[in-house]
């Protein structure tokens, strides 16, 4: 059992777009991500996936709309849902998901990683 | 698909020790907790379980141990170890776990919840 520092984590990466688990629990993934810029299109087939915001602003593009989340705040995204997260600055994001969760689902793209490091 | 923000819904109750449901996702819950004092020594024989602080800081007593959490923190307790939080102060907790967790466990209590309410 570790006590984790949430901040503490984050100050281990500058990557964006390149979540790193931070602990794993009932076969699910807690990950950090640093995110700027558009990110690419996808969704997660069997997935729900949760973001929580750390620090700043994230904008999440949806084919019906755009949701827009600040810091505080969370959205739980249901399996098959087509989303596209969007950071005019840097994004701080927590994610909760099962630990098989593939980066852009089906997509391949030059963002996608295809597996996550732990810190 | 609603945005939830985590001090508005803290704001929504004061009971302690009553973990309220915020998100549900892949089988897990989301949960928010306002505790102080002394909570019931419990294990879950099946269920790993994350504390998060969003306010104050939460001791976490086990059988050869006590770990302090402070606000943006997260300590996960695997399932079978025995712990009993203590909270000085009124703290504010998330906390992820199955859907399907007992409160306190196989132990019955004053303070345990049948079930969680969903705010």
């Amino acid at each position: 059992m570790e006590v984790v520092n949430i901040n503490q984590k984050f100050s281990l990466f500058n990557e964006h777009w390149s979540p790193k688990i931070i602990g794993q629990l009932n076969g699910q993934d807690v990950k950090l991500a640093k995110v700027k810029g558009e990110f690419v299109w996808h969704d997660h087939k069997n997935e729900d996936e949760l973001f929580y915001i750390i620090k700043g602003t994230l904008k999440i593009e949806f084919r019906d709309k755009i949701v827009t989340l600040n810091e505080g705040e969370m959205l739980i995204i249901p399996k098959g849902v087509e989303h596209k997260p969007i950071a005019d600055e840097e994004v701080w994001v927590l994610l909760f998901e099962p630990s098989n969760i593939k980066h852009t689902g089906e997509v391949k793209h030059e963002l996608t990683k295809e597996r996550y490091g732990k810190i």
